[in-house]
């Protein structure tokens, strides 16, 4: 990663792990919900792999993310039936042993009770050794940490309950500012301007995305910055710029007043 | 790519490119309606990145994923505003110039007119040099083939219009068959039979899918292949295992009949 980022805030990727989302069976929910999590928590998501349920794949992708980024979160694969490979991967990644892990029979056997258990919910206490292990309020089968990667479950709601406890052990980055403007021109109108104030706020990141409803045409700019001072600035200018162009804007939602 | 890969079909991998993915402002739709499309295409969608809009890490994705795999498709980046950035990049990839591309421009100018167009607009007729167009019916604008790599747009409503030219140019792949059978069982409970009838047809994949719907827990088992032969067996051996374990098949679609 580049000298600024690590200045500025660590940096996290995310792998999704199973073949119903390759095949489009299951429709990817996490991607959104794990984004807007981390950019609220000032830790932009970077980079997101998507692998199927093949053991090489998934080592391949863990051993080539947690060397390039600060974290790694990995989604789906820790059931208990003979597709869920993620933690046999994750350990082979790390090259470490892997095995029953107490802490998490403790947690299964009193989740389920003596009569509930059975050695197919068992499995899902196998983990890499040396992992810490993430809480998980929904279903009680935890998922765990070993070094900088965080395995998580696939399904929605259980990993957005082991997302709470992950984001409690993690530094809050600088936090993301960011003013949205939507106006009715379309975005071919304005990209010269946009371009221009762009090149003046390196600091801000300029987003144009342009849309279609009900026949209008329109764009909203996102304008996002960690600096204020450049955040207030560059967002004026583009209001001035889009009423210089003859545009309306509405729906302007600003973090930043600009004075 | 395995030898069993090269011989059976082609393999495709997706880059959907942009900032607003990966900060969970717009949730993806593209993963999919493409794993979707080309899963009935007998083309298995075999790897997904999301990267932002930043030149080197397009340009890396790019490289490793067109080495890797026969096909390449991206996503997004391709409009007229200066975030905008994958053509100028997939040039970079490929080492070849970048300019304006004539058939493009035709293109643009007739869909536009004398009056419509703008210099930004033009901005999308830019592309790497020797790539062959995709036609978008749906607004104009086209996308492009270069090697293994389609360029395709972000919004889904123009890349479901480009994807069904690209398609028209790929070969059908072997046809996969896919048997579901979902049942009222936990799949804890049917763990261990599965794996066992998973290892006995191993060019049968074997996926279960877990859900909780208004407080009953169960699970669908979808088991495919490109071999009728072996999906037969496979998935009557399913079903008598589901009966032995007191379990009762519901809602069984079979591609193909275990007589």
């Amino acid at each position: 990663m580049s000298e600024q980022n690590q200045e500025d805030s660590k940096s996290v990727a995310l792998i999704i792990i199973g073949n119903e989302i390759l095949s489009g069976r299951t429709a990817d929910a996490n991607v959104q919900h794990i984004g807007t999590s981390l950019f609220r928590h000032g830790l932009p998501l970077q980079d997101v792999r998507m692998v199927p349920d093949i053991e090489e794949k998934i080592i391949e992708a863990v051993n080539d993310f947690r060397k390039t980024y600060d974290y790694v979160f990995t989604t789906g694969g820790i059931g208990p039936t003979h597709d869920d490979i993620t933690a046999r991967c994750v350990a082979k990644a790390f090259g470490v042993g892997f095995g029953r892990n107490e802490g998490a029979y403790k947690i299964l056997m009193e989740y389920y009770g003596e009569e509930g258990i059975n050695d197919n919910l068992l499995t899902m206490a196998d983990m890499p050794e040396g992992v810490s292990l993430i809480k998980n309020s929904a279903t009680g089968a935890p998922g765990f940490r070993i070094g900088n990667v965080f395995v998580m479950a696939g399904i929605p709601r259980i990993m957005q309950a082991m997302l709470v406890e992950v984001l409690e052990e993690l530094p809050l980055g600088p936090q993301i500012l960011s003013n949205t403007i939507t106006c009715d021109l379309v975005e071919s109108m304005i990209a010269t301007g946009l371009d221009d104030i762009q090149q003046n706020y390196p600091r801000v990141e300029i987003g144009s995305y342009p849309y279609a409803r009900g026949g209008i045409n329109g764009v909203s700019l996102v304008l996002r910055s960690t600096d204020p001072e450049a955040l207030k600035p560059a967002t004026a200018e583009t209001l001035s710029y889009i009423r210089e162009k003859g545009g309306e804007p509405m729906g302007v939602g600003l973090q930043v007043a600009i004075d």
